[in-house]
């Protein structure tokens, strides 16, 4: 698990006065760069790997304007070519959003997923989730 | 089940050439005004009555900016303060992406879920999905 | 002049009730799809040939949830290879919000900005300010 | 000046391959919730007291997925009741936007701007612009 910061911006924030849940699939995105830099070391588009096939997200508690929020990510499957991530949104100690997302090794050239390279699987296996550190799933 | 359409947006593409995952929960949330006035005609803040429990979204097909997207609403169960809307997304006749979303009738001020009356069950009651309106579930 | 439609979805009010200033630049941009379509027919990024150099926007009157956004689009001035198109958003027969776009006509491969082809100058001559269309300016 | 950074996620790069126009009020946005905190130290709603009357933002360089951005904040005038906050995004040592946004201090009750009190405005001067430290402007 690793975490990662982010600080709501005034327009984060709708009409009830809380973090518009639309806003959450982009704060998980960002709080995945560190993942995409495994399979793109240097983030660029034109050899990019991955397709995102799917995310699910849970609104457990509001989030408010005043406070930074921490991204908790975990690697929570991983399979030949497809792997899942679970994350977590807390803020001011709170659990308030959890998500997984499932992601596909992918290549664009022939449009076909492809296994995960053995020492791309064993960073990802360094974030794996176990009955200790996941609080909720 | 009613028709609702987006045209997206040159922003809306990502570094990949396609509409970007987290810019479908938007969408959903646009189209889902027309139930949102179900139980709020008005569309005012100060007596909004719908809390967003949960959303998970599947992505089918890729989306790209050159035409239309139809966005198709439904609403595939119906609980006693809670009710789930089953979205897709369309362009150029092909299924792309399809989403569920959870919502709970909610007393902002008691701070508890309550039931969802009579008069917009019927109206959601409207959209619900049969095994001939949708085509993936 | 054309006229472009949007509607407010949920997430674009922010905590003061209104429709957040952050949102204007994307539904600006969106109303500019024809305009890209004079230069870009096909909509397609691989011969993209427009840059975005500079807006400006100022916020008259607030945009609520409720109603839909007329958004009006002119375009204010035309040079050899850059041109400057002026919008507004109104809301209830309101002038909310104006701002001014200028975009470079530019090939990419070579780095540099091109003069505007004489066929698309006509298209966009079509919408060109004038004292009796612009309500403000 | 105080430096901000922001770090751009996928869905901010557009088709274009760099970080889309639209993105960058959003991060001027986060960059002065510094400033906001001076006017509302609790970042609570109920008594906001700033509206955001105007925006200019000029691109100057492309930015790109692969590297964090620092906004420098500053602020370039102070009047009785409004003021102008100048700020630029820098990615990899080189300039790529500048913007300039004008906030006013304004009183929601009596729906009319009023006088920024002696105190914040000199939390506002310590960011004043001077010859010295604004490269552009």
């Amino acid at each position: 698990m690793y975490k990662y910061t982010v600080t709501p911006k005034f327009g984060d924030i709708d009409g009830l006065g809380h973090v518009n849940n639309t806003i959450i699939p982009g704060w998980f995105e960002q709080a995945r760069n560190r993942i995409y830099g495994y399979f793109n070391p240097e983030l660029q588009f034109k050899n990019w790997n991955l397709i995102l096939a799917r995310f699910e997200v849970d609104f457990v508690s509001q989030m408010f304007y005043h406070a930074d929020v921490e991204i908790h990510t975990y690697v929570s499957r991983i399979g030949r070519s497809s792997f899942e991530v679970y994350q977590e949104a807390w803020q001011n100690g709170i659990l308030c959003t959890k998500g997984k997302t499932v992601l596909v090794h992918f290549d664009f050239k022939e449009q076909k997923s492809q296994a995960i390279p053995q020492a791309i699987r064993q960073m990802l296996e360094m974030h794996l989730t176990s009955d200790q550190t996941v609080s909720v799933n």
